[in-house]
């Protein structure tokens, strides 16, 4: 759960409310400190993901050195092109525009590194295929402005569930947190214990 | 959204607290009226929630003929095995120990029973992977209290999302309700207009 620096047993460096939503079911008491560091990147998404992980982390632990700093990164891919968040509605509409009907990629870089020195990362792919939408669908969708703060213009937690037809892969790993894989990486790094 | 009977267009038969969530995602005002049709029911798990959600459904209209009704059941099954609510927490330990490491399949069955006598029927399956829990895992699960009324016990879009390393399908399925299906049917009822 949510806690003070002082109580804390890691530090999610994440401002985002769904990721602090997921890390929460796992119980260990955790301190949230974003990372201010510029999400301007280059290389395919799953590069960037890992990259911007990676120095989101290295931002944190390097003011809080003694505890366990968890950090992610969350872009969605259609082919090679990555849609990052919308820069406004019309961009929101032509991001749901091409994702109507297809299949597209959402890759989460996971980054947990510890005051020992030791890093985690991991890297994971959950492909989503959206049901085909009309352009009344979109708009109203748009009207709500949920698209607006969402890497690719959605978010399948809220409203846009009623668009994802299937996935195949982590389904918290869309929302920005695979949970899957942090229980691993959250074990390895001796924060879950079996006692 | 929820609202009363007077202003509603259509009558969701279900009681759940995820499905009335997930319904109003579609903006459409609607009322709900439980059916307390015994749940009791033979046959494979993909025959069960088709008969349920129809039984529901006949069960809730017999009374409010001049709406539209909504229905569905959701079943968890391992193999042949059908999973429903545990009857108590020594019950929800060994379905959770059976999920471990495994796939399972989870089945909802949808129905949608119009005035005029039309009836869309879909039954939609997804396919859930559980990484391999521990027995203190599943111990600290259990002392939530989450798994008590849910079939397979567990919650993917709470606690439970934790033990979920994969799927294939609908993620809203595996909740309840799959948004994708209903959206077609909701659009063949022309309860969903592209206006």
């Amino acid at each position: 759960m949510e806690t003070t620096l002082a109580q804390a047993r890691l530090i999610l460096a994440s401002g985002s409310p769904r990721r602090r939503e997921l890390l929460s079911h796992f119980g260990i008491p955790f301190a949230v400190i974003p990372s201010d560091v510029d999400e301007a990147c280059n290389g395919t998404g799953i590069a960037q993901v890992a990259m911007l992980a990676l120095r989101k982390g290295a931002d944190v632990a390097s003011t809080h050195p003694h505890l366990p700093v968890l950090s992610a990164d969350t872009l969605v891919c259609l082919a090679d092109k990555v849609l990052g968040k919308p820069a406004n509605a019309l961009d929101a509409e032509h991001m749901l525009s091409v994702l109507s009907g297809a299949w597209h990629q959402v890759h989460t870089g996971l980054c947990m590194r510890l005051p020992d020195g030791r890093l985690f990362e991991r890297v994971e792919t959950t492909n989503v295929k959206f049901r085909t939408l009309s352009h009344a669908e979109i708009a109203r969708y748009i009207a709500t402005g949920e698209p607006m703060d969402k890497a690719g213009a959605y978010a399948m937690q809220e409203r846009g569930g009623m668009f994802v037809e299937r996935i195949e892969g982590s389904p918290t790993n869309v929302i920005g947190l695979p949970l899957a894989a942090l229980a691993q990486v959250l074990t390895a790094a001796g924060l879950l214990t079996d006692g």
